[in-house]
């Protein structure tokens, strides 16, 4: 909203959140065929030191999840994974187990890491093979082994299953991206040495994809020294099985999550995701149909995506699977029932499991109306209803507004209803919850 | 506030913004001795590709002013910095023009840029001499020119001092920052080549320092394949001066905005410069006092610095030119001419020149006193108020509570004002102005 001449904040990557039980997104193309096991690797044992803070990235929160959430989620919503293997320290092993029993993470696997960045991708990669409980059959190995940073929440399906097709024919691929900067080598004392020509290099990113049998052996050859002081798995595919990996250019979304400014940019990302949609509930009452149809006509303006229902019964229902934020119109009706109903099936949809949703209780008075019976809204009732739909991860808001004959004064209403909810929509401020607004 | 369980959400860096006229701030040390003429270069030519927006990224606009003032600001507010030259594209020379007009700022000259960067950066320097319109004698040329990005806003005085000093000792010197991904050869085919090893190389960054000599030089010799196709001046003054630069490593805080997340990221970075302190201005009640020495407790727990004042008399006058939030309690008040007069005041010292200011007026009811006549506070009068005040660039909110001698009572109400007014504060939202919230 702020950016304001920059164009619309739509993130670049609308399929990142899953939209559906199956994980299909209604803007992708049908599921990718893979017909062969595939697994991941993710390291997460970084200890957040670049970006200044206490907690490691991969744990910070973002709408009350951590971060390697997201990312497990990512691959986990693909029904050609497998299994996915969480390496991380040992005094984050506790903390893991919790994250994946509290978001109902299935898939997933924690081992302990090793001191170094390849020691823990090694262990992970024998965790997947059996060999570190002994208890897997060779047949049970994947055919590829996807490694990703488990702080690069942002992976397209699309891009994943190029990596995977493209390990599978040459035995390893990574994701490539331009160089942002040049880059120059120094002298010992800290002057120009050179600077490198930037067309011919590349930053290498992750994921990258290996069929088992090259990561394996590339860790079972290598030296202690590799597993010391190296980072890049591409290269002990090149040096110990001389595989050359295909390279493959990423978009910019497969960023690490590195410095402080990135959790910034990452919840910005996340909130937009979240914010692109919203349902209006009319409860099948006119005036509620010709406020929504007018809140949609100004939704467009501000190029969010709105829908209207009567209610949601029978076909409707399958709103509360997905990604959407609800606007509930009540008409002279000050009671809470309405917004009380709607809160009862997000709840007992589970709805608000791996992220907030926002609800917006909209008070239309309509004056004309014989029933103004409903009369005043009380503001304690919507803050305590508030309070305890917050308990359960829904944030709810209320606004109200009167009709007016007056074309102007009600078109500026409107136009404040559709600014004020974009706004709780994107800001998602759990300090708000329960206020009453006026339009 | 959001990403929760990582500590503050305070900027790496809280001498972005100037905190007075002489653009001293209170955290830095003293002013810098710089003894000779320095000029900038901000090539700002670039039209946003990476983004993925239509608004080349310099101009897009965060809390309603565009980038590039930013950065101006930046360079602005050092009395050492002589001059900015600013080089933009020939059809943004109007726009630019208009955006110096508008914040005011000093020190800046425009003049258009060529077809590559480096000889945009080139019509810069040639500006600075004078020799673009033949109008300056060799006495003005400054001694070193800093050239720096547009889309990089956030510099320290401290980092621009060491390449300033380092320039005028070696001739050239420049910012420097360790990689964040491995960078790879690739064989022409898309395939690994081989990987470079970390530890010797460096990303090349700016602000880059330069005698003017020793810039000049190097554009007067170097070839129009340079001209075409480099990009770093360093390499330049290297091989057609001999000149090797003194690399210096730079704070995180110099990343370029290059991508759409780096948008979310540099608004972020503003808004928490912004969100660091408020003042609580109670008008000398004794009610008031009591409310506002409870919230600055409440403060403390969320990392929020509170200063309490009666009023903006004598030296408080002085929280006016700072960057400070506005918190004015009225007492059994509902009249709004308490936080009128304190808007007024604003408008008068021009303090949202730059960018918003948050002013929340908290209207504590004590019914124990004799004087309910203030009683009810009409909403309408404070949304009239607050549309006004938001032409002026300041956002106005309103709070209100009751007090109460329950203790755990009055306790949840200050933490809940104390929540709202960072939430506010933090967000900026010009949607919610106006509002009249319930602690």
């Amino acid at each position: 909203m702020q950016s304001d001449n920059c164009g619309p904040d739509r993130p670049a990557h609308p399929g990142i959140f899953p939209t559906g039980e199956a994980g299909k997104s209604d803007h992708e193309p049908a599921e990718r065929s893979v017909d062969f096991p595939v697994s991941v690797v993710l390291p997460a044992g970084g200890t957040g030191e670049r970006t200044g803070l206490q907690t490691p990235k991969q744990f910070c929160s973002f709408l009350g999840r951590p971060l390697i959430s997201y990312t497990v989620q990512t691959f986990e919503r693909l029904s050609w994974i497998q299994s996915i293997v969480v390496v991380v320290a040992k005094e984050h092993m506790d903390l893991m187990t919790d994250i994946i029993q509290r978001f109902q993470h299935r898939k997933v696997r924690v081992v302990p890491g090793g001191s170094t960045r390849h020691r823990s991708i090694w262990n992970g990669v024998l965790a997947l093979g059996g060999e570190a409980e002994g208890e897997a059959a060779a047949g049970d190995r994947p055919k590829v082994v996807i490694i990703h940073d488990a702080v690069r929440p942002f992976v397209e399906e699309d891009f994943l299953y190029k990596i995977t097709m493209a390990a599978k024919e040459q035995g390893a691929a990574g994701a490539i991206r331009p160089l942002v900067s040049t880059v120059i080598a120094t002298t010992a004392e800290g002057y120009l040495d050179h600077s490198l020509e930037r067309a011919k290099y590349r930053a290498s990113e992750m994921p990258q994809g290996f069929t088992y049998d090259v990561i394996y052996q590339a860790y079972q050859r290598c030296t202690e020294s590799d597993f010391e002081f190296g980072t890049e798995c591409l290269h002990l595919a090149l040096q110990y099985c001389g595989t050359n990996a295909k390279l493959i250019q990423g978009p910019p979304t497969l960023w690490k999550v590195t410095y402080k400014r990135d959790l910034a940019a990452a919840e910005s990302i996340i909130k937009d995701a979240l914010s692109q949609s919203a349902c209006i509930i009319t409860g099948g009452s006119a005036h509620a149909a010709t406020l929504a149809g007018a809140l949609q006509k100004a939704a467009g303006a501000l190029d969010t995506e709105l829908e209207v229902i009567p209610d949601l019964m029978g076909e409707n229902a399958s709103y509360l699977l997905k990604e959407w934020n609800f606007i509930r119109v009540s008409v002279n009706c000050s009671c809470l029932s309405e917004v009380e109903a709607l809160l009862g099936d997000l709840e007992a949809a589970d709805r608000a499991l791996l992220h907030p949703v926002v609800v917006i209780w909209v008070h239309l008075s309509c004056s004309g109306e014989s029933s103004i019976s409903g009369g005043k809204v009380e503001p304690d009732g919507l803050m305590e209803l508030a309070s305890a739909a917050k308990l359960h991860n829904i944030l709810l808001y209320g606004i109200q507004l009167q009709q007016s004959k007056e074309i102007e004064r009600w078109e500026r209403s409107v136009l404040k209803v559709m600014e004020i909810t974009s706004a709780l929509i994107r800001e998602r401020s759990p300090a708000l919850v329960g206020q009453l607004l006026q339009a």
